[in-house]
């Protein structure tokens, strides 16, 4: 019977983006699915991501994904059922991960496709604290700025998908962790995972001098969401030999004219610092090697996965706007089944 | 007959710069010498170095070493010679290195000192192509970035101290290398050392654009030296997982206010770069393994040492603002006898 299903609704990029991002750009469409044919499956999405990376592929610029595609579908993490199969490496009820959000249907071959594991864990999970933004905080911390217990780290946008797990991982490494984060509402989270101090940017006065009185003698890691700043801020109290892992400058993503970065850049030379921007992408062999640790830590209650989650297709635009606006409290979702 | 010299002409901080030094920031002193007890040594200086890390310590701040005192000797490297001793491992006679610069005598024990090695080159090499500056470059290329056969590499203040070596150590580690450099003269000189592409960064117009030109398929390791417009430059033309060695940034040494970091800061997550600040003190322990390299590249005539060199310690300060001045091609020396 799901062979009837031969229609998906699904958002297209209807306009490029100047500054922040509004309904506008986005257009909820009626297309046809392309036929079943041998090797293909037909999935049904249960959940779809949306992240502040995107914002980028809305650019008609090199970067290091290609920009979406106008008058088509935006793509994305998402979370789908195998509901018809012609492959037989994915029946009929198998869980999948793919990059064909903002769909509700679609009809693809096993390329990009990826069975997800039994567990007793919700799906949405590997959208968020098993998925992308979980690999990418654990692999910022570990594998890029090579935190080491006992060490200070600060981690900006803290209460977001990856800031939030960032912290967490940061404890459980045995670090002492500073989190900067924008309401008192997103404080209380923090402070539900035992961070040791938290900062909140809007209403904190100087933020280079709230994150001395935070960290006296100094960061050792600053796993760096925002630039501008907070950049400035965290080179100002970074230690000799400090290391920052940039994984994304999320101030920036909205800017219609460049704005000015910090001026305090040659503290690089004088503390001997060391940057380095990664892409969870090209890590993504040690996946395996990250998502066994984090299973056990939330089989052991160890790491909690806070969730935002939209409702409907329809609300994928606002969901995704809501990420520049602070809206969200860990991963940001969309609930389409 | 040397132990009647009992004074010695020196150079104090008589205030402390704020922008450019000028010449009454610095006061020539006659200073009695401590006397000739067991152990010391009376030195003679031939030459001694101008640098800009020393524009850092002339300001009361922290930073990786501590700031120069006002009415006292300034510090820096110097060649001398031993000429009255009372202790054996620096007998009459023996060159040695130190730091006891911006000052014709010095009585001291061994402590700092370093006796040159037996060698056919001009003690004064040791300052710069054999010294800390050839070793800064070395360091930055090999240690730091990285820098492999068939890579570019781009070298700012290319005509520097640091920079001239960098262009040649690059050329000898199979780099294409492309310079930036503020004359017409000092493009010469760079032409002279086999380098690929040389840009005039005071008559090129849009800086990103000529480098765009001269390395049309981006950059793999950018030796940075000056900060500001060249670092935005730069970032603009990184090719993925470029690497950029932090060695100074002289354009920012005398602001008065604080000047705006680029606006590009993002490429860092974009193009997954690493920025890595180094001092090459900390490096010392594979100053053999340079010093080995590079003697031997100098006899074999495939590196050149350029100097500039101003006489007589009352020139010692015009030597120093000369650096901010671009007066310098090569190693910036004052001969001191």
């Amino acid at each position: 019977m799901n062979s009837t299903i031969t229609q998906t609704r699904e958002i297209h990029l209807a306009s490029r983006p100047e500054g922040m991002p509004t309904a506008e750009n986005f257009a909820l469409v009626n297309q046809s699915l392309s036929p079943l044919t041998d090797g293909k499956v037909l999935i049904k999405n249960l959940w779809m991501s949306v992240d502040p990376y995107m914002r980028g592929r809305m650019v008609d610029r090199k970067s290091y994904v290609p920009p979406f595609a106008l008058n088509q579908a935006l793509e994305g993490g998402a979370i789908g059922e195998v509901i018809a199969s012609k492959n037989t490496d994915f029946p009929v009820g198998t869980k999948v991960s793919s990059m064909l959000g903002w769909r509700e249907h679609a009809v693809t071959d096993a390329a990009g496709l990826t069975a997800l594991p039994q567990t007793e864990l919700d799906s949405s999970h590997f959208l968020g604290v098993l998925g992308m933004p979980g690999m990418t905080a654990w692999t910022g911390l570990t594998r890029i700025a090579d935190l080491k217990a006992g060490e200070t780290l600060f981690v900006s946008a803290a209460s977001g998908a990856v800031g939030s797990v960032a912290c967490q991982i940061g404890k459980l490494m045995g670090a002492r962790v500073i989190a900067s984060v924008g309401s008192d509402e997103k404080a209380a989270l923090l402070q539900s995972y035992g961070v040791d101090a938290i900062i909140n940017y809007k209403t904190c006065g100087n933020l280079t001098q709230a994150l001395t009185k935070a960290a006296p003698e100094g960061i050792d890691v600053y796993f760096e969401n925002v630039g501008g700043e907070h950049l400035a801020a965290a080179l100002s109290n970074m230690k000799d030999h400090g290391r920052i892992a940039v994984c994304g400058m999320i101030s920036q993503y909205n800017d219609t004219a460049p704005t000015p970065g910090p001026d305090n850049l040659a503290l690089i030379v004088m503390r001997k610092l060391k940057l380095e921007g990664f892409i969870v992408s090209e890590h993504w062999a040690h996946y395996t090697e990250f998502a066994t640790k984090m299973a056990q830590w939330l089989a052991e209650g160890k790491v909690k996965a806070e969730q935002t989650i939209y409702q409907g297709l329809e609300q994928a635009p606002d969901a995704f706007i809501g990420l520049f606006e602070g809206k969200n409290r860990g991963k940001m979702l969309v609930k389409l089944a």
